[in-house]
This record gives C-alpha cells, sequence and structure tokens, in this order.
C-alpha cells in the first residue's frame, strides 16, 4: 500500500480524494492537512509517500517545495503555477531524486479525447468543438474547451484558409480560437460535456464527454499517486503517464 | 388523382418535385413550365387542378396571381413575397372562393420540430440553440434557427434574467436571438443539422432535425398538394395543415 | 399558498419532496407522514389541502382512500394500483367532489416527449428508441420506453410491412415491442437517457431526455400540487393536466 | 504523379475512385478495366504503378496475383481473400520486392475510430456500441460493428463480470459480442453510423462517426495510392501506414 497523505482535504476536491483514497486496495490514508497545517511536519510525522494538493493558487507552490524537501513525491491538482516555478520546482525534484506530477485535469476521458483530438487533425484538420456546461459556470469558453483547441491548432500541419462568411447575427459562428470555433452552452440540467466534430468529405468523426460529477476526476487522482511511484522526475500532465 | 402542374420544373427543387409527383399515388403531373413559358395559358391548357411554383422572388407574386386567374390552387415554394402582397393574394383567392398554400419551409420534420419547441419552451423557458451545416452555407445563423427562435421567444412566458458572464473570447456564447443563444457550425460532411436544447431541473430535453438532402422536402409537397384541396383560403406555412 | 402533506416523507422520493416544497413559493408543507402514522388523522390535523403520496403498492390503495375520506386532494406518485383500484377511488372522489391526479411519472420532459412521440408517428411511421441506464438498472427495457413504444404503436396509423433482415448475432435489432425496436443500454457513467428516433425519406426527427437525478421530477410534483386544486376528479397522468 | 489504374472501374466504389484520382494532384490516373479485360496486359500496357482492385470476392485472388506478376503494387479493396491467400500474395510480394496493401476498410474515420477504441478500452473496459444504417442494409450487426467489438475485446485487459440482468422483452440489450453489446439500428434517413460509448465513473466517453456517402472512402483510397509506393511487402489495413 502506498502511503498517500492528502493536503486541502476539506476542499471540495479533497474531500472526494479522501472518500476515493479510503476506498482504494493500493493507496493508504495516513493523514489529511488544511490550511494553518504545517505540511513539512505532517509529511514526515506520517512517513507519506505521495502528497496529494488540491489548495489554493497562492499557497501551491510553497507546498510543493515542502513535499519535496520532506522527501515526499508531490502530485498537484492545484492550478496556478507558472512556467518559471514549475522550472525551479522540477530543478528540484531532480536534484533529490524524487518523482512528481502537476495535472492541471485528472480526468483520464479528457485527457485521451486531447490525445485523440491533436491526432486526429492531421487527418481531418477542420474542426469545430461544441462545449456546454450547467448555468453556473460563468466562464466562457471552458478551459477545456480552450487547452483542446491549442492543442489541435499546434497539431495541425495544413494552413487553413478563411470561408466566406456571412455572420446575420454576431456571435453565431463562436469564439475563434486559432482558427478553430468553441461554441460555449449555459443550461441548467448540464454540468460538463464537451464535443469535438471533425469535418471530412462526406463523413464526420465526433469524440464526446460527458461528466456529470467531480467524481470522475478520482480514477485519475488514484492513476496519478501509484505512478508517481515510479517517476524519478517531476512531470506535467495525466498525458505523461498514458500509454 | 389530382392534377399538377409544376412551375420552374428546371430548378433543383423543381426537378425533385417532378420525380416525386411521377412516383405519387394521388397526384398526376400534368405539366412542367419554366422561365418564359406563358403559365396562364399552361394551367389553362393542361386543366391543372394545383400548381407548384419554385420560381424566384422577383416573378412569385405575378404567377401567383397568374394561378388564381386561371382556377388553379397555388402551391407557392418560392420565396419573396411580401405582408402587402401575401394579403392581397389572399383576397383575390378569397373572391375565387380558391384554397391556396404559401410555404416557406417543406420539411414536415422541421415543422413539427418548431411547433414542439413553442409548446416546451412553456415548461422549459431556458433554451439554446445548435445548427450546423455543410462548409458551403456562408450565412449564419440559418433561416430555421432564426425563426425558430423567434417563434420560441414568442410564446415563452416568463421574463428572462440575465445570466452573469465572463466572454474569454469573443463569440463563445453564440448569436443572441431575443435571449436565445444560436450556435453555428460549419463543416464539411454535415448537410443540414438542427438541434434545440432545453434545459431543466437536472434534466435536459433536446429535439434533433438532421437532413441530408432536400429529398427530404418532397413528403411535405406531396402532403401541401393534396389537403389544398380541402382549403377555400390561402394559407400560409405547412403547420396550418397539420394537426 | 397551498396546505400540502407528504405522506411517505423519509422515502428518497419523499424527501426531495419536502425539500421542494420547502423552497416552493406558492406551496406551503404542513405534515410530512411515514410507515406507522395515522395518515387520516393527520391530515385531519394538519388542515392539508393536497396530500402528496411516496410509499408502497401495498400501502397506496388504502391510502388514497384515507385522504379522500380525510377530504383533502390525493397526488399519488406511488405505482401499484390496479384498474379495479383506479376506478372504485375515481367514483369515491366524484362522490365526494374532490379532485386528484394518479402520476406514474412525473417526469414534465417525459410526458412531453411522449406527446410529441405520439403526434410525430403519424408523419414518420418508422421509429426505434435507445434508452440508456446506469448499470444498478436491471429491468430491460425501462418502463419508460415500454410506456413510450405502446403510446406510439397504439398511435401509429398505417400498417408497418417487414423488413427483410439477416441477424448475424441474436439481439442485434433489439427489443421488439409492437413493432418499435428498443434498444437498452447499461453502463456507469450513464443516469436515466432515452432518445427516440424518426426515420424519413432522408431526414431523421429525434427527442433525446437526459435526466441526471431524480430532483428532475420535483417540477412535475410541484405542478401537480397546484393543479390539483382546479380539479374535480380523480384523474390519471401528468398529461391530463399538461396544455 | 503517381500511374494508377483502376481494376473493376464500372463498379459503385470504381467509379468515385475514378473520378478521385481525376481529381488528385498527385495521382494520374492510366487506365480503367472491367470483367472480360486482360488485366496482366492492361498493367503492362499502361505502365501503372498502383493497381486500385474494387472487383469480386471470386476474382480478387487471381487479380491481385496478376498486378504483381506484372511489377505492379496493389492496393486491394475488394473483400474475400482467405488467410492462406494472404499468405501466399504476401510471399510473392516479398520474392518481388513490391509493397501492397490489402485494404478492407478505406474509411480513414473508421480506422482512426477502431484505434482508438481499441486504446481507450485498457482504461474505460465497460463499453457498448450503437450502429445505424439505412433501411436497405438486412445484415445485422455490421461489419464494421463486429470488428470495433473484436478490436476492443481483445485489447481489454481486465476480465469482465456478469451484470444482474431481467430481460422483459428478448433482444433488448443487444448482440452480445465476446462481452460487448452491440445494438443495430434501421430506418431511412440514415446512412451508416456507428457511436462507441465508454461508462466510467460518473463520466461517459463516446466516438461517433457518421458518414453520408461512399465517397467518405475516397481520403482513405488516395491515401494507400500514395503510401504504397514507399512499402517493400504487402500489408493489411489501413491502419499499417497510419501514425
Amino acid at each position: 500500500m502506498i502511503r498517500v497523505l492528502v493536503n486541502g482535504a476539506l476542499g471540495r476536491m479533497g474531500q472526494e480524494a479522501v472518500q476515493a483514497i479510503k476506498n482504494s486496495h493500493t493507496l493508504s490514508l495516513v493523514g489529511e492537512c488544511g490550511r494553518g497545517d504545517d505540511l513539512y511536519a505532517a509529511v514526515k510525522h506520517s512517513s507519506a509517500q505521495v502528497v496529494l494538493d488540491f489548495t489554493t493558487p497562492d499557497a501551491v507552490f510553497k507546498n510543493t517545495q515542502a513535499i519535496l524537501e520532506a522527501k515526499a513525491r508531490p502530485v498537484i491538482g492545484t492550478t496556478g503555477l507558472m512556467s518559471a516555478q514549475i522550472a525551479e520546482l522540477q530543478a528540484q525534484a531532480k536534484r533529490l531524486g524524487l518523482g512528481g506530477m502537476i495535472v492541471p485535469n485528472f480526468s483520464l476521458a479528457a485527457v485521451l479525447m486531447m490525445k485523440a483530438a491533436a491526432q486526429w487533425i492531421k487527418y481531418f484538420p477542420k474542426v469545430e468543438i461544441i462545449e456546454k456546461h450547467h448555468e453556473g459556470k460563468i466562464d466562457a469558453p471552458s478551459g477545456t474547451a480552450l487547452r483542446t483547441a491549442e492543442l489541435m491548432a499546434a497539431a495541425r500541419e495544413v494552413q487553413m484558409s478563411n470561408r466566406e462568411e456571412r455572420i446575420l447575427v454576431e456571435g453565431a459562428r463562436g469564439a475563434n480560437v486559432q482558427g478553430i470555433p468553441i461554441h460555449s452552452l449555459r443550461l441548467p440540467g448540464l454540468v460538463a460535456h464537451q464535443e469535438i466534430i471533425f469535418g471530412g468529405s462526406d463523413e464526420t468523426l465526433t469524440i464526446t464527454h460527458d461528466s456529470i460529477h467531480r467524481r470522475s476526476f478520482m480514477p485519475g487522482v488514484l492513476l496519478a499517486c501509484e505512478k508517481v511511484m515510479d517517476l524519478n522526475e517531476l512531470v506535467y500532465g495525466l498525458e505523461s503517464i498514458l500509454e
């Protein structure tokens, strides 16, 4: 059993993670920390091998440093680390010979979707994204849709020429992100959904991801906590541990 | 057998209609006219009971007058008639005691979709439209999507308050048509598709119409040619003859 | 405010209903009963105008009798009443001049879907149903799918001839319910979903209902509690109070 | 320009291929053969580098032998070759140092779909297939659905236990192919469609392929004719030349 401590255990993701680790047959929950606790001391005291961090953007850099100093492997689900900070943490992990992961999106399905999308665009360069979320989500487009569009734009090998368009009502063709339109729906009854539609000659190919609860992140959280034991560097993204 | 003459028989819709009438067991094709033919004389000579018109906006008013004068029942699939012209034609039809139909959309499915949408919005006032068309369609949103949104907005009984939104890339939330967002996709491999998504409490209800060829208009064309025989006034829209 | 008592208040649906009534601006919760309580006395004591019953098949007949005797209007969400029992209860309600409702499915969306389906089949007689549910649902097809197929078969006006089929693996074409195939999927990540696909000439028309929580029944529950006040007989099905 | 001869040029696929090669900027059509022509002589006479074969199961083995003997590279779109025949042709191609391809499915999209499906099932072992085709298709399930299920079953790493099920109407749960249910719909208005739905913890991931015309095979046909020039053996399946 891998010994895991959860930092940010009272947050929404933290609570789900605590529950998921308790139900796991390969991981053992050895501690829960929150705001105000001494993370370094808690890691030392619990002999945690892995520390899962779901805290806040302003705390995450110091937390990751403390985890590494305490000789545990960080699995960071908190957003907000800047490139320079990531580089510094990677150097620190290398010095200490410790594996670790920074994971902006723990959804295995979302990562598989993005990997396939970046591959398929080579054969089907014309693509649009529809993302649908619950009414409470005020940002549009969603972060996942933006990231998907950027990954696909980077992988697209052909130059796209502009279509002639006559826009009768502004906004009809969605948000243009590097030539890829994103359409954002916000309605009650929805949770978190994304469709990527590739248009070809008399055919379309579509990937759809429907998530109805943040529990859907837990298989990715558990997988990261297991796989981080085999790493000896600090890597970025769940995709780095998928085949 | 009802005797039908097709005006505009060489156009794309006209050709399909000629074919469909030839295959029909209730309609008989008694004539085909085109640009340059004398429509009045052709109707008289063929003893047509119904004249189906698929011509051009600049010709449709005079055509409809000629059809009525020749004592046939017009079924008008050509767009471009203005309100005042429609009123004048309705008065003429009434004087002559002749039925007739002006049909902007012969798709039975589209009409059923719009009728249901206008009814459902009373129970589910939050709704968005996605319409997807082939690359060659330069207008956005589509005419059907605009008409659907207008019909729903007119039927909606509650006042919608504005959601808080943070638009990260302009256009993400689509075209706002009377408070109903329309999202327009344009891709190869698509033909003509529309989804209307109603959001409720932990549920959504969706109508989807997928059309892959203009042949899909023909059942509506045939139905109109049959039902116009039972009318004694000039009516507007396929919906006027559906139950 | 309409005074409502919930019978079966500790069950899953009962708890949701209690919560929904507490949040309502038109209904007032005046009592909660459960197994072992004297329902007649509780109705009398609370002066409830409406009693909402979410109990068990073996108790529902006696419960409905008691509600009517106590001069309240029953809204029955419990299944299990037989035709003869319903007739007897309707006679009792009539004698007492009391409205009431027996509602096997409180989902407004499901009822709208079935009404549209029964109408559309007149124009599109070829139709199939796909229903998708969570892994825990052992019955297949779902009750809603069966009921939808029966309603459509009853409304279908044309006689369907058999297609030639070569079944390579048994079951491929689904469950045949009066000539309408039903396909049942059972997977984790799903909750309760149904699609009705109508096939036409080069087009399809589809209704999709996605429900992700039993809270989706609550708008129908609240509507029934309000509308029952305007009734003076015991009616069956939410459809009887929809326009 | 690569010199291509089409054998079976008058069949449906052959005609489409002739048209597609005429429109290509990298391929040049140097000959068309049909039933009764001497294929070996035609290849020699036209100096074709690649021969595309869309003929019949009884002719395909001899055709492929003749193409190789004439020192051209075969791209075989005809089905019906048996394993032993394929092995023999592969030996012949090797002896002659000639590349070639046997391609049961030229749809790039279908091949990408199957590759992704075989990968995703490692993370999402619970999966079902829905395939929808036009009324005229009498076989069920479709060949593509069967092949997809077999590929996924072979890639699935976990042992699936049986769910408890209560089948109210026979066939509801579809065709069971190695533990993967396939649901086959047949309706007018459909062409060729397949969905693969992976069920996870509170999420689903779906691939959908919609093809509306056999023209959708042409990009795969053209790609095969180009890539076969770089091969020096006879390979099977379009997947062997995709990255």
